[in-house]
């Protein structure tokens, strides 16, 4: 079962800059890492007038566009999917899951907190909350603090939790 | 096991044209459909920018972004997927899926064609060939001529062939 962390967070607080550093990261020690974004609304991808653009719009519940390097699909649904939903049905060949928000769902779970913005903190009554990342003014007691600049330390910690259980980075 | 008809052509014949005018026509008879579109290069898709690209960007080989009503995935590829391997690992829940391109491959073809560009014919050796969309000024002995202008005759070649045997739309 590929491991799946969240990073959660108010809005704006700096969730996918630091995703993308954790992403960089574990890519440079070896691992395949899938990401995944929830999405409240409807959102666009793909070019206007694209012949892909143009399948979907033309009524395609699925739109597949593939190349030698690359492949994307777009696709209807009739409801929100979990993340285990996405892991089984669209997630292969990759060493773990980081997604971006599913704050309600029980997964392992990293909050950005950035002490400028006061604001509250998003996670204080949950069990999967595994860490914090950033400055909280009341830094927490039971799980451990990490510099938002310091993603090498955040990545250490991701490593020995999630990723060393008897597997090699599949590089 | 989901059929495959693939709509091929000379390039800039009008395959997207009839492509799209067969899914609108299927969907409004109530017919799910997938399509898969072949490109030789690498293609862009998403939006410089969004958190999706962003995460695609840092390193992810699979970014998925999940809204209630649509998802749409990105992954990085070694191979070029054949449109079986595309059905076995990406396409569920429809009844038909049309693509456009993958001439060389052995699943159902109907060849656009046009006098106006006056050009040979693409499948004249192909014993896969079902039908010629267009204006062929050498008519086809073997497989039927559809007018470009009058998908319905077509789909229902489409849908006599590879629609009706043994179950009911899914709408």
């Amino acid at each position: 079962m590929i491991p799946i962390v969240s990073i959660v967070g108010k809005s704006d607080v700096g969730k996918t800059t630091l995703l993308e550093k954790i992403v960089r990261e574990l890519r440079t020690r070896g691992y395949r890492v899938a990401t995944v974004k929830h999405d409240a609304h409807s959102f666009e991808i793909d070019h206007e007038g694209k012949d892909s653009w143009r399948h979907k719009q033309a009524g395609a519940v699925l739109s597949v566009i593939s190349s030698p390097s690359k492949l994307a699909l777009v696709t209807d649904m009739d409801h929100d999917l979990t993340l285990a939903e996405i892991r089984e049905e669209f997630i292969r060949g990759v060493d773990i899951i980081i997604s971006e928000g599913y704050k309600r769902e029980d997964h392992p779970k990293i909050e950005v907190y950035r002490r400028e913005l006061r604001r509250e903190r998003l996670c204080t009554e949950d069990e999967h909350l595994i860490a914090i990342a950033g400055d909280p003014s009341d830094p927490p007691k039971d799980v451990p603090l990490f510099d938002l600049d310091r993603p090498g330390e955040l990545c250490d910690f991701i490593e020995a939790r999630f990723l060393r259980k008897g597997h090699e980075p599949s590089s």
